[in-house]
C-alpha cells in the first residue's frame, strides 16, 4: 500500500471516513465532497483488495482518494472500499499521510452502533488532545465514555501517537447506510471547524448519498458475483 | 509473473481482451488473431495459475500470448485463462509491456453485466483522453456514465496514469459466452481504428470461436477434474 | 510486534496475565491495575490482531499495555486481546522486555482448566529457580505436578532460560470468567511480594473487574458482528 | 525444491513420467526401469509433499528419481509422487536438469482423458522440433490436434522454449491406472528411440507394475490416514 | 526451528522417536529414559506448533528435548509433541544435529501400520549400512522388505544420505498407544547396543509410560478445547 500525491499542502486538517456502522463516514465524507470545492491531490495504492472500479457520471472514482479544499485547508481521504483486514495498513497510511503532509489535526467520521434500538441517534466526540477537547465541550457535544471502536478509526486511535486525533461518532441502529446519523455528524464538524455549510437541505442530500453509495458499492457486488457465476456456468 | 518478447516493436495500439462476461474480451480477440494477420512476438510467464495448456490444431496455445500486427501497428494481448485474484498483477504487466513497447493507447474490450435481460446488447465507450473521447463521439457511441467494471480492464483504469485507456463496452445478458455482444465490440473498434474488416460475416465466426473458447476452457476445467477424480479413486 | 516504551525502569519484577482459562490472568491485572498506583510507560505494537479498540472512562484502552508501579518496583503487561495464535510471539516479548529492564522475576498469572467441577479452587505454584519455590513452599502453597499449561505463559516457561520465572495458578471450573479464582490468585501474590493490599472487599471488586472485562470484550465481539452484519446486508 | 546428481552425463535424451490420467506415466517408466539397466545417479529433493516413503524389495524407493542407462545414453526422471500444485515448480526442475546434462530432447510421457469410453486407447503426439515431428510422423503416430494437457508435462510444454520437447500420449478411459495404455506409450516409445526391447510381454509386465504403485500409493495414502485416525483416537 | 545444546558430546549413536503410530517412538524413548541414566543437554526451539507445555512431576517437560547417557554413548531426541508438517523441518534437525555432534549412526524407532488385525506384532529392521545390516541379520530380525513409512523418520530415510541410518519397526494393530509393540522395539533396541536393561519387567513398565503419555497428550488436547469453548462462551 502506497500513497500517490501530485500536490503536498501542509499543515492542513485531515478528515477521514471509511466505510464502517451505517456507512457513516463515506456518506458524510461524500456530501462533504459534493457540497465544498475539493480537487483530488492523489491516491492510495493497493494491491490487497478486488480491483473493483466504479464509474460515476462518466468518470472513475477512485477507491481511496485523496482530496484538498484550499478555502479550509483540508484534507479529506475518501473510501468507498471495505476495509476489513487492512485496518492496520490503512491507520499507518493515514499516520504516514500525516507525516508527509504536517497535518496539524486528524479527523475521523465514524458510526457507531447502539444496542438500543428507539433512541435517536445522539452524537458523541473523542479526542486525544486537551485543546480540541474544550473545543467540543463548548459545542456541547458529549465525550464517548465507554465504547468499542472497530476498524480503521479504532487503529489510528492506538497508533497516532503524538498526532492530535479527534472522533466525531454518531450512534446507528439499522443494518442500513444511515444518512441521517451521517446528517449529524456533518453538523457537528460543520460547527466544529467553521465549514458554514447551509445544513438545510443536508439531510436531503445525504439521502441522496446514500442511494449513490449503496448502488455504487451494491453493482460492484453483483457484478463479481454474476462474474463468477457466469464463468462457472461457462466452464463448468 | 514476467513479460517474455522476441520483438519489440513502438508506438503500436495495445488491445487487450480478458475473460470477462460473457468472455466478451477473449471472443473479440480471438476473432482478431484469426481474421487480421498475427505473429506472436511473447508471453506472458506465470506461476499463479494451473498449468492447463490447450492445444488447438496441433499447436500448443499461449495462456497469455503476446501478438502483433504490423500492417495496423497494432499489439494483441490475448488470454484464454482466467485471471481472478491476478488483476492488479495482470494490470501491472499491461502497463510494463505499455511503458517497453512505448504504447499509444490501450484498448480493453470488455464485457458489462446488464440486469435488463430484454434489451439488445448496447455498447459504451470509456476514455481517459479528451481526443480519443472525440473520436467515440464521432461514432456515436454512448459514454458509459454510470457502471462497475471488475476485473484486470478496471485495475487497468486505476493503475494506468500517464497512459491513454480507452475501453470499449458490450452489455452481455446471459450467463453463456456472448458472441453477439463480442461482435458488436469488433464493429466498434473496427471503425475506431480503421481495420476495414469485413464484419458481414462476423457473426457467424463469432459463434465458431465463441465454441472453440467454450470448448478449450470446459475441457480443461474436466481434465482437472476427471485427474483429480482419478487420482483419487486410484490411491482412496 | 515490537516493544514501546517511554521509561526504562530497571530491576522489577514483572507481572504478565494474558486472558486464558476463566480469564484469571486479565482480572487479576486489573485489580491491581485500580489497587495499587501504577502509570502507563508503554505497550506493545502489533499487527497480528483485529484492531478493535476499547474505550473506557473516556480513555483509549490499550490492547497490550505496559505499566510501572514505582513503590514495589513492578512492571505489569495487562491484555485485553485474545492471544490465541500469537503465543511463540508473545512470549518472546515478555523475554524481550524482561532483557531490555533487566527484570528480576516473571510472574505468570494463570488459570489452569480443572475437571473435578466440584472443588473449591485450588492454587498451585511454579517456579524455575530453587529460592522463589522456598518462597512459595512457606507460604504453603502447593507445588504444579502434573499439568498442562497452554498459551502465552506456556511459552514463557519453554522460552525464558535464565529468567527466573514463577507461576501462580488457579483451578477454574466454568466456562465464565472467574473473578473468584483471580481472588485467590491476588491473595497468594500479595503474600508473596508483601503488597499489602487490603484483600478483604477484594473478591466484590473482581466481580466488578469481571463485568467490566466481559463487557469491552463481548462489546468488542459484537461490535464485529454487528458490523460484518451491516455490511453484508447493506452490499448483499 | 533441489536438484542433486552424484554424476553429469551429457546429451542425454530426459524421459518423464509423472503420475498423470491413468498413472500412464508413471507405470512406462517403470517399466524401463525395470527393464533397461539403469542406475540411480540423482534425486530431487522437495519439501513440499508429505514425506511419504516406500520401502520395495528392502530399498527405500525415491518419490523423485534421476536415473540413467548408459546404453541408449537415456536419463529418466521417475515419480511416484503426486504433484499437484508443484506443476510449474516441476516444470522448472526438468529444464534445469535438462540445462544442466545438456539434454538433446525431453520426452514426456503422458494420460490424456477421453470422453469416449467404448475406443481402444489411441496414441498420439506432440513436438516442438520439425525433426522430431517427421521421425513420428515416419512411425504413424498421429498428431495430437486438439487436446488440453495438464499437469507437469503441460507446464513443460510452456517453459521448455529452446529445448526440443516431445510427448507420446495415451488415452486413458478409466479412472483406474491403466497398464494397456502404459503399454501402447511403451511401445511408440522403443520404436522411436529403437530400445529394441522385448515388448512381447510388456502388457502383462505392466499389470504387474500397475499392481505394484497401486500398492505404493494406496498404501500410503491409507498410512496418513490411519495415522491421522490414530493420533485423533489417542488424544480425542 | 533451531538446535540449542549446552554440551556437544561426540561419535555418539542418536535415537530418535518421534509419536508416529500407536505411538510407538515416543513410549520406547520414554522407557529409556526412566530406565537409564539420561541428562539433558539441550532442546529444539520452535515456532510452527502450539506452546502446549506439560508439567510432570513438577518439573516442565520439554517437547522437543535432548538427551546424553554417558555410559553408552547415546544421544536421544525425545519428542511428545505431534509433528504432522514439520516432518522435512524435523528431519533436517535430525540431520543438522548429527553432524553438530558427529553421529555415528541415528537409530529410529517407529512404527508400521498392519491391516492384518489378527497376528501378534511383528519387528523389522530397515538400515542404509551393509555393517548394521548384518548386526541386525545376527539378531535374526526380518528386513522390512515392502512398507510404507511416514513422518519424521520416513524423512530421515530420505535425506540422510551419509549418515548410517538404521530403523526398528514394529507393527501395530489397534488405534491406540501400544506399549506392546514399543516393548518389542526396545527387546530388539537393547540387544543391538548392548545395553544390558532388564526386559522383564518391561511390558507392564511401558503400559504406564504409555498412561503417562496419553495423559499428558489429552490433557493437551483437553486444555486447548476447554480454553477456546471457555472463550466463546465469555464473549459470544
Amino acid at each position: 500500500m502506497q500513497i500517490k500525491l501530485t500536490k503536498k499542502p501542509k499543515n492542513c486538517k485531515l478528515i477521514e471516513g471509511f466505510p464502517g456502522f451505517g456507512l457513516v463516514g463515506t456518506i458524510a465524507n461524500e456530501f462533504l465532497l459534493e457540497h465544498l470545492k475539493f480537487e483530488q491531490i492523489g491516491k492510495i495504492i493497493f494491491d490487497e483488495m478486488p480491483a473493483t472500479v466504479a464509474i460515476h457520471e462518466g468518470k472513475v472514482v477512485e477507491p481511496l482518494g485523496i482530496f484538498y479544499n484550499k478555502k479550509y485547508n483540508l484534507i479529506l481521504l475518501h473510501a468507498i472500499t471495505a476495509s476489513t483486514g487492512m485496518e492496520w495498513k490503512l491507520s499507518n497510511i493515514v499516520i504516514e499521510l500525516s507525516k508527509q503532509l504536517n497535518i496539524k489535526e486528524v479527523i475521523c467520521l465514524e458510526g457507531v452502533g447502539s444496542s438500543d434500538e428507539t433512541v435517536t441517534s445522539r452524537v458523541f466526540y473523542y479526542s486525544n488532545n486537551e485543546k480540541n477537547k474544550s473545543k467540543f465541550k463548548k459545542l456541547k457535544v458529549d465525550l464517548l465514555k465507554e465504547g468499542i471502536i472497530i476498524g480503521v478509526t479504532g487503529a489510528v486511535l492506538l497508533r497516532a501517537e503524538n498526532i492530535p486525533v479527534s472522533c466525531v461518532f454518531a450512534e446507528t441502529h439499522t443494518s442500513l447506510p444511515d444518512s441521517k446519523a451521517a446528517a449529524k455528524v456533518i453538523e457537528i464538524l460543520d460547527k466544529y471547524l467553521g465549514l458554514k455549510v447551509d445544513t438545510k437541505p443536508l439531510l436531503m442530500q445525504a439521502e441522496k448519498f446514500e442511494g449513490k453509495l449503496r448502488g455504487l458499492l451494491s453493482d460492484g457486488q453483483k457484478a463479481q458475483q454474476l462474474s463468477e457465476k457466469k464463468m462457472m456456468s461457462y466452464v463448468g
